[in-house]
């Protein structure tokens, strides 16, 4: 295959008041939603189309997810969370996400997802095989730091 | 078709933490889920199955909802919402409820929401023709106050 | 009061996958959450501050809130809330949505919810005494196509 | 402290629609949503009032937590969580989940969240002089089967 040039900028987004609980702060949940947003618009970034996709039969479920609570965001907070993808195994691949409050630095949150792929019928599919390009970009940027993407892209 | 008894008791259930916001109260978008629980659990007590429903292809979108808030909900609070199926038309039918506290009998909302049938597809179904024995539900309870119908029975 | 120069730009977001139902379409009830994000972005571009005012004790709770669904939104589908300050009592106020499918220009739904101004006892407030700018903004906005605003403003 | 005897029984709920995705099962947030459910019926059963707690001050927020996917719930199954109250050291306290279906016993998921006690200032609560009667429980309990308490009470 050729060479792909990758860029990514980190997600951004506000809390919406729906996502605060009676504590007045963000509900515990909602963190993973925003990881899910996330991830959604990492595989936007680098070209990936996840409806046509499922559209093509596969999906990918979560396996496992891990949340660390730090500092609680609150309404209107504008956030951004910086993914990594940490391992890929060809079967299995696992996102980190830092969660960091846009107008202080401050970390809010960190938090992990593992994946996995399967068809319609709940059954594991060898992605390298039904969707090589997923294969490629999960394997190039296996451990790299999306932020300096753009810099390599230069 | 044979007579049918009916028999109904109201739904309720508590008030979830996450279902608050920052105001320190029930997140109004929430009272538009618990009526589709309370809806849901209709179709149950009536002896509907909603999942068979689906598999045979046939869904029950929403058409139109409203919902005017009176009392707030808080966590913790015990709600009982009393539904009833206000009008169908053979292809419309439109489910009231009232949402009430338990403890307290006081009025927390009112609300309504109109579904239609649909296919797969999204297009219109004819409930009377696809699916008799919820044609015969809804005909033999518009109107009808659901919380009579034990009495009745007896 | 000096003379107040508003402009305005329609909400835009993507649909996230968490707000899909098992029909495979937005869940009817986030679309009411959807009305918020752009109740809430609304009042950010007309310079209101809504976490100061509820740090000032004043909360702005929905009375009643109504929704049509014509065209299910999906997944990644990206939608446009056009929001219209419908009328002002001085203590009610309305506020109407359209949503519209960015891509295709289809309108996804349509929409209400009216507004008191309370404070933290849940007892009504004189908004115009308690914050006039407030009032102002509703009583010069009452009725006018926020679209048209920047062209005024020219 | 007098000798205190408990009892417990597993939490029981149906998975609701708007709990769905368009994958049709539910959707991973949804879990931690039940871990919450679960854990504020264990406090109900065990004779804490949280609602009263959080009148006095004190909140516990999520520190931490975990999640892992095993077969994925769909709408109208019928879910039992049991709970675990795994350690307590005197700030922090973890509690493990194990969601299995009603009607196949299978498992769903397994997890656990972490959690300590906060004042409304955010700021940690030494939770055997503030609330000692729930340091007496979580103590009492620490490492316990709750399913085997009714049988201990006999």
């Amino acid at each position: 295959m050729e060479e792909k040039t990758y860029s990514y900028k980190p997600f951004e987004r506000m809390v919406n008041y729906y996502e605060t609980d009676r504590m007045g702060i963000v509900h515990h949940s909602n963190y993973i939603r925003y990881f899910e947003e996330c991830r959604m618009d990492l595989f936007d970034q680098l070209g990936l189309d996840y409806v046509a996709m499922e559209e093509q039969g596969v999906m990918i479920p979560v396996l496992k997810v891990e949340c660390e609570y730090r500092l609680p965001a609150r309404f209107h907070d504008r956030i951004r969370i910086v993914p990594k993808i940490e391992k890929y195994s060809g079967i299995i691949f696992r996102i980190s996400y830092e969660i960091i409050d846009v107008e202080t630095g401050e970390l809010h949150n960190t938090g992990w997802s593992e994946h996995c792929f399967i068809n319609n019928h709940f059954k594991p599919v060898i992605i390298k095989r039904e969707i090589p390009e997923i294969h490629k970009v999960l394997s190039d940027l296996e451990g790299v730091d999306l932020l300096s993407l753009d810099k390599m892209a230069e």
